[in-house]
């Protein structure tokens, strides 16, 4: 029913968001829970396939960044990049999911450890990108400066609290 | 980059929600915006590829409602269906996209009236599948009954304006 792409090494949903919120801690007996935030910009949820490796991070990111999916204030469809907007990178290893039955499995996805080793290069990468790609937009008065745009990532395997206000999530799908 | 799946008809992205709530109507200069809401359940977004037919809508509606995805109170895995939890029914045409460069094409999706009809049909069934399982649940003290579950959905074409409170939404992805 469901399937995973032939040699796909990772799927990407993208939503488009005004404001969102996700808990990167979750409280305990000595504290509240901790949480990240963005305004204007993209939610990026991540799952990596067994086999994948970093070569396909670079070629990942800059497909993200650079598909014209936002919504510009003239209405014109532009990149993230080119927004400039936030991002917030959400780990999802149920984006790997395929039905048996009733049940969900998850058996083609990557290993634990190999996971948390690519989602942290892979937000590592998209803030390297983005806030390159920001700073150059401040030097740039036309496309309204780029400050105040941040990356901003999930804790890899805690339960991803998420709370997403959209002007229309806009949602796609990536396979890599 | 992006793949349609071979021979697949529709595609649905599935999050789970404890509140979401989505405008139905824009504002307009005799009334303000109208909106939906649900609380606990399942966000629905779906997508139908040319040469869906209504054949598909019982196979879909039946796996969508009975896969188990819904963290009950005891922490056990249970389906929309079971928990009882309600929908939220969201089109989302973009979830057809390809990525061509830097732009997304639509190629795939099925036509406006068709579309419109699918969405129609497919959010009929859900209406009658689930309201039928929360009156079994009505009738099981056990399972909590199922007063107050609902389906919810939005207008085929409209921008699609959503709010979504999550307690992790554990997006999943479906093709048929």
């Amino acid at each position: 029913m469901t399937e995973k792409a032939a040699g796909s090494a990772a799927r990407a949903v993208l939503q488009q968001c005004l404001h969102a919120r996700l808990q990167v801690k979750p409280p305990d007996e000595q504290s509240e829970a901790q949480w990240v935030q963005i305004d204007r910009g993209m939610v990026i949820y991540i799952c990596f396939f067994k086999g994948a490796t970093e070569d396909i991070l670079p070629k990942m990111v800059s497909s993200l960044l650079n598909l014209r999916l936002c919504e510009s204030g003239s209405g014109r469809l532009v990149s993230v990049s080119e927004l400039p907007g936030s991002l917030l990178v959400v780990p999802q290893a149920t984006l790997g999911g395929r039905a048996k039955g009733k049940a969900v499995q998850y058996h083609g996805n990557i290993g634990k450890e190999d996971g948390l080793r690519l989602y942290g290069g892979f937000v590592a990468l998209c803030e390297k990108e983005l806030l390159a790609a920001a700073a150059a937009a401040r030097g740039n008065a036309e496309a309204g400066g780029g400050a105040g745009v941040t990356v901003k990532s999930g804790t890899y395997g805690n339960r991803q609290v998420l709370k997403l206000d959209t002007n229309g999530p806009y949602t796609h799908l990536m396979e890599f």
